[in-house]
């Protein structure tokens, strides 16, 4: 019997983590992204902004569900009704939402059958359209839930269930978002970095992995340290050296940017003093003339489970 | 009462396992160095090269040695006897080894009741002297045993348990040693890297990490995965891509250099075809007129334990 509409949800994620550029993501129950996707009586594929939030045409989404259909051959059309949850722009993996969302569902709809590394595949088709290169971290996340390491050719992602205590501060600027911000975030990027710089990173990285899997906040929020991406990305972020050093100051283990940023993430535990590590970082921002909203959270399972 | 001599016993190790350059360290048992450590009546530092074996005169033992000496103000003179297990210039942790032992065995001799970290720094002031930089991957594998990530500044070294079925084909070429050899191997390695080789080199280190605390033997051999490390140095080893391909195509799930080289380190189960992966090895090393030894091994112990 054919399925005429299924709902996904799928959560915000964070990439990098610090060290782990293109390799790590963190689904985060900070928001949530809810698609709605319907059969339709003709072929095209309709998007519907439920509330209205500022999309692009060229949703994630949308490409993604156009891409599944064409590998699949599938002709009916479908209608897509997104509640737009997770803040676009903001490096909590918006765009990866809506396109693992979307994926799913239609995977559901059309019963395809696809493992989660097709799903991933697809979505990642999807954020393509947004940041201009595959990367796969915030769909994995945002997919599979937890913590997520991401090998690129061939795909592969393992998942690693966090810390039932973890925590995680957002601080959330109210910074203007250039279009395109993540390509923007790429590009100011080096080609080359120093081979002691990347041992380092890979040092922290692979510890930072130790953490999730041994259930250690303090090694995991320890490691957040980054000498590649945070030193080209800070000056897109006013005040962010200010506002990390303020999080870990209040009691924070460890701060970094969150994907290509605005948004700044620290790692804390269930019973660290989280509103004053929420207040510490706000109040960094306010010093620089930048406003800010603030996010207890912690991790999410994924859109899958 | 004072002790008058110990016997420490610190195994072999390989460092890198592909794309842990300065991070991963693994102890094997492949080899030991003995060192037993007796006191003597006059101030100095005297060793005895017990086999006969070739050994610079400023071994890495004698400057450990000497280091802790120093800095816990011990007039107390000793005798080293030194029992050669671990080649040296192989790419096997034979400094390291030495190092360990002597740090061990002071800290015993004397009473000094240090933690691992500080035998770990003192051991490393012992490898410094052979390869010119401080690196701590094989001297923290020969202390502590196992499977062990290294973090610098401030020292912090993880360790993590191997799978019991871990085992390890080693191939051994006869090739002549140059002096210094580590210190080469160093100067051949560029100190600006790609950043998409840095991330390469990331997301198969940390899915390494990943596979030692699953006990996944099969992710462990396919995360050795480098372009970092390889590319400098397979030119000091002659045949170095065909006889890691050998090795995989054999059986092995993984193959890379080991540490500095020129020994050739391939990742397989117990239940794989161990000598079958040995003897292609060896067959490659042979086409290229190179002479090699082969040794079936697994992880050992440290020195500590």
């Amino acid at each position: 019997m054919k399925i005429s509409s299924v709902v996904v949800k799928a959560p915000s994620s964070t990439a990098n983590l610090g060290p782990g550029f293109d390799v790590f993501g963190l689904a985060i129950d900070a928001f949530y992204d809810e698609i709605k996707i319907c059969r339709k009586n003709d072929s095209g594929v309709k998007m519907i902004n439920v509330n209205k939030v500022l999309i692009n045409k060229r949703n994630t989404a949308t490409i993604t569900i156009r891409c599944m259909k064409k590998e699949f051959g599938i002709n009916d059309g479908v209608s897509i009704y997104l509640k737009k949850g997770v803040p676009i722009g903001f490096g909590m993996g918006s765009s990866a939402a809506s396109a693992a969302a979307a994926a799913i569902g239609f995977n559901k709809l059309f019963k395809l059958n696809l493992d989660s590394n097709s799903l991933i595949k697809f979505a990642g088709l999807g954020e393509k359209a947004s940041s201009g290169t595959i990367h796969y971290d915030n769909v994995a996340a945002s997919i599979l839930g937890g913590f997520v390491i991401v090998k690129n050719n061939p795909l592969n992602v393992f998942t690693v269930t966090p810390p039932q205590n973890l925590r995680l501060c957002l601080a959330i600027p109210e910074i203007k978002i250039a279009d395109q911000k993540t390509k923007l975030a790429r590009n100011v990027m080096p080609s080359k970095i120093k081979l002691k710089d990347s041992i380092y990173n890979l040092s922290n990285a692979t510890q930072m992995v130790y953490g999730f899997m041994n259930n250690n906040i303090k090694t995991i929020g320890e490691s957040m340290n980054d000498r590649i991406i945070e030193e080209s990305r800070k000056k897109l972020i006013p005040g962010f050296l200010k506002v990390k050093t303020s999080a870990i100051k209040a009691g924070a283990f460890g701060a970094s940017i969150s994907g290509a940023g605005p948004t700044i993430i620290a790692v804390a535990d269930k019973s660290s003093e989280l509103k004053k590590i929420c207040y510490a970082m706000k109040k960094s921002f306010n010093e620089e003339n930048v406003k800010c909203n603030t996010i207890i959270c912690k991790p999410s399972k994924g859109a899958l489970k």
